[in-house]
């Protein structure tokens, strides 16, 4: 008899997410809260690939201490060693100010392109090595990588890693342990880096892409304006190509790149992720199944044909109605259900 | 006796925009009201390089008429012909939303990725054909060419261009006079439409870059927001990058590129944008003496090399320093008081 859609999401969400022609994906887990380490088990992904540790700011009435978020880091670290947790420093401000601190975050016309991220960071760091210490000092419970939102180019970075390296300098003096190898990345999200994607791979340790944020920018399209969401197209050609670049540089970098945003949970989408290159895909544990199902109904080798397609094409709607047909062909799954 | 930097300016103001080495580059003007004829004529510039067509909508309690709009685009022509006079169509919303008519202009919590501009004239054709019938009957009367702003892809260029072939077989009908070779150009200002300029290029007869626009998103930075000011770099490398993409898929296709945003008339980044094969600048009329006379003082073999070096940096302080060298080195000016 054939099985329903539903227990074939369950019995691939046991199985690794292997394609037909057995070439392995990382899935990992995007969580904002420690209590969601039972979902990461539970939904077997292979570490975290974005924890945000903006909750533990926007539920406070003050700045938490470097020891609260030690603990939280800590705890998740522990508790899923040895995949990795990947720390994204606070991503404050935009559409997310701190309701307990009006005077950091002043209001804005355009919030989405303003005082925001490493940005706010960079200009508080007091609040940011705060945060950088707790990271480092979780690292020597589990496998903790750190990475940045909101990175434009490399200037940003070194300034980021150069507060970083105080930080580290701190624990040294005080004989406090930390992983002297913690990996650092940077989420590409912001045209300009990755257009400078060269540049950047060359002062970190792998990428994250934010297709969420990338996307919005790219098209300058606000993602959560309901006038233009029909002008936000994932399969836009300039978004393609610009995955593609991406991918090809932290290649010749030899860093590896991972997908966090929407685009990494939509079936629809992860044949052509894949086919690009992106080595890792993170999203909410509750999207899990539906990924690794279509992982495993797809050969990666058919991913790349279609991924070159792609990027031969210059309509988004041929493109998207092409990934469609392929994820269909291959789970025989309606693609609005994904 | 050494002459005053402002009797330099003059006298270049007369010549015409030629480098040392015997190139001549196209000075044209950005206005936005048909009083400013006199002002283009005054500063000999080579026609209009954007004339802004928002005054006619927002000094209004309603839309301007095709009538009215057809009186302001043929004075315009008329006055400048033989001269090309470039109508930009409406850019309203964003930052300008129409005080008469904030039915159609809903707020926004991010407007500069709002709905506006070639968004905003889509969905409301009516509003888009009067003004397309309006710029088609002046060019009979002068050399009008017509650029849409926003444009992020090959649709949106395809729809309005099919909006403009209705507005011409309408007026064919009535056996009303335009031209019927009319140039039609795209606003490179979106990143998506950069990373697709070779799609874009096949269908349209220029580009024109917005500056402003281009370097705000590439960098995400809200371009009129303080506290970020300092992260709006105009020497970045993505921008950089992104302009020699833009010049070489338009020569690919054998169509000119004019840049009208402050890049432009920043007489420290003129030779830079000439080097990488900018044809034309266009900028506010008084702007145009410094911009003339950092081209006489300069050789567009120098430009090249120039540009040659800047793309193969990857500091925006550092090329923006060198850039400030060249200028100062020709002009003997000080770059803060360009
Ligand atoms: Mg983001
Ligand atoms: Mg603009």
């Amino acid at each position: 008899a054939k099985k329903s859609l539903e227990s074939r999401l369950l019995e691939a969400n046991r199985e690794p997410a292997i394609t037909l022609d057995g070439e392995k994906v990382a899935i990992m887990a995007n969580i904002e809260k420690v209590d969601e380490i039972r979902l990461v088990q539970d939904y077997s992904a292979e570490g975290v690939g974005l924890f945000r540790t903006e909750y533990l700011y926007l539920n406070s009435a003050r700045m938490p201490s470097e020891g609260e978020q030690f603990v939280a880091y800590k705890t998740v670290a522990e508790a899923l060693a040895p995949h990795p947790v990947v720390i994204r420093t606070l991503d404050l401000g935009g559409d997310k100010p701190m309701a307990s601190n009006p005077a950091l975050f002043p209001k804005e016309s355009n919030p989405f392109m303003g005082f925001r991220a490493i940005r706010f960071c960079l200009e508080n760091p007091g609040i940011f090595k705060d945060q950088l210490r707790a990271i480092l000092l979780a690292s020597a419970f589990g496998n903790v990588k750190l990475m940045y939102p909101m990175i434009s180019g490399r200037e940003e970075l070194a300034r980021a890693n150069a507060v970083l390296a105080e930080c580290k300098a701190e624990l040294r003096a005080k004989g406090q342990a930390f992983d002297e190898h913690m990996a650092v990345g940077a989420m590409i999200e912001i045209p300009s880096a990755a257009v400078t994607a060269d540049v950047l791979a060359q002062d970190c340790d792998f990428f994250s892409v934010g297709t969420n944020d990338l996307i919005q920018y790219l098209l300058a399209i606000d993602r959560v304006n309901d006038r233009i969401a029909h002008l936000y197209e994932p399969a836009h050609p300039a978004v393609i190509r610009t995955l593609k670049q991406i991918v090809d540089e932290a290649r010749k970098q030899k860093i590896s790149v991972s997908v966090c945003g929407e685009m990494a949970a939509d079936p629809v989408f992860v044949p052509l992720l894949l086919g690009l290159g992106v080595d890792c895909l993170s999203m909410t544990p509750p999207q899990i199944p539906a990924v690794k199902y279509a992982i495993r109904s797809m050969a990666m080798g058919d991913a790349r044909r279609l991924a070159a397609e792609a990027l031969r094409m210059t309509s988004p709607k041929a493109i998207l109605a092409m990934c469609e047909d392929f994820y269909r062909s291959r789970t025989n799954a309606d693609p609005e259900a994904g």
